[in-house]
């Protein structure tokens, strides 16, 4: 198996600009507006952007479901790229499952647009599919058009 | 289960400064002298001494075994602490499986002496035992005892 075999991504050019969609991204107020396919939202969010720094969002779903996701950022390159996974805690402790780490990019596109990719990486291809079965595809479809609309009104 | 109980803890004062124990883990040519308890020995050491950047090691033994261990740094404190994982490979990219995080520590104690700690932490109980039975306490100790000379010659 290749590693891109353990991959779901979603490649799309959006019509708004690149800090604008950052800012959506890495502003928890922002990103609260966005995350959750609706009508799930999200009630926290908090992110210390650095590596080993806290991203943990808590989502939730319209018959009172609540997920809080804890991990950590990776990566961060200012306007071009965040990367953070669920398989670390604050302080680099292993969390109870390394399941998938995403790589998200930014990249000019040209008359105001970005060409946008998220890439959710796991460690096993049973992973790989049971977060396709969760949704992701159109989950993150989803969201992305929430974005896309709130980056458009900064 | 608390974080501790998945770690396995190696803390030593060694007869060593600070700063030669550190060149030691950093310096490819001076780790591959003690980072193997012997007979077994370390063919190929490569480090990139930042955040996502490759930790290779491949270690060999007397009857022709012969492991490469792929990895990368999460964290690097210049002279007191190092923390990297074997969950990924440069790039991020999720490795074959997520087993452990070392988190190792130097902290000047006086004398010339350095209070070393290296933690192991592991994504699960299983894993943690396994590290166990593989002779983590003997392995890490007799290397501890490998890299206290090396460090006394600098």
């Amino acid at each position: 198996m290749t590693d891109g075999e353990r991959d779901l991504v979603l490649t799309r050019s959006l019509d708004a600009p690149r800090g604008a969609l950052w800012r959506c991204w890495t502003e928890p107020e922002l990103l609260k507006q966005w995350f959750c396919p609706k009508p799930w939202f999200v009630s926290e969010a908090r992110m210390d952007l650095r590596p080993g720094g806290e991203f943990f969002t808590r989502m939730n779903g319209p018959n009172g479901e609540s997920f809080g996701e804890p991990g950590v950022f990776l990566d961060v390159e200012e306007g071009r790229r965040l990367v953070f996974t669920d398989a670390f805690r604050p302080g680099w402790r292993p969390s109870g499952r390394a399941f998938m780490t995403a790589d998200v990019r930014f990249e000019d596109a040209g008359a105001g647009q970005t060409l946008y990719t998220a890439r959710a990486m796991h460690w096993s291809a049973e992973a790989r599919d049971e977060h396709e079965k969760m949704g992701f595809h159109e989950g993150w479809g989803k969201a992305t058009d929430q974005l896309e609309a709130l980056a458009q009104t900064l």
